[in-house]
């Protein structure tokens, strides 16, 4: 086993050793709601913007919105995206912080 | 749409804009790899040692040998950890880069 040092912000990464079962379902989890192409698309549309209307993203992937919607929820629901309705739309944003670190716990140095 | 830069070394991430149908059917398979407990707990294990052999993999994860077998040639199959047989075990190394790549790819700023 090697020694590594995580650094300021990192928080579980393969890098600082084997993963604990709890650790490993809970990123499995988070990591199965990015395992999809048209989930994949709309979290770069949401995260290139402060927030993304629904009314914005079924239009790029070229997907229904109840098919959209359904894969919003799984964002959600996985805490990666927040969602907040106003008025006929519902707004969505990437949850500060959230994916970095779910990318981070790949980090292997 | 924000205008970030991306560093040396990252090449698709969430922060360069949206994702191509392509780029996106590529990432969510290799997701969708890690996106398993025990697939998690073998990298982290893999990870931490210049390779290991497969014999000291079942008891880490507790799981009987045929099951962390598959677990493997998923991540093989993924490109995620290369597999060299040698005498009457298979040794396991990630592939260089490749899971930082793949977390690098969920990067927002």
């Amino acid at each position: 086993m090697t020694s590594t040092t995580c650094e300021v912000g990192c928080e579980t990464s393969l890098s600082t050793g084997p993963l604990g079962a709890d650790e490993a379902v809970r990123l499995a989890a988070m990591f199965k709601a990015v395992a999809d192409p048209a989930r994949l698309r709309l979290l770069s549309i949401i995260a290139a913007q402060e927030e993304a209307c629904v009314c914005d993203l079924t239009g790029p992937v070229d997907l229904a919105q109840p098919t959209v919607s359904h894969h919003l929820k799984v964002l959600v629901d996985a805490g990666l995206v927040t969602r907040d309705k106003r008025g006929k739309w519902a707004y969505y944003a990437v949850v500060p912080g959230a994916l970095d670190a779910l990318g981070a716990a790949l980090r292997t140095r």
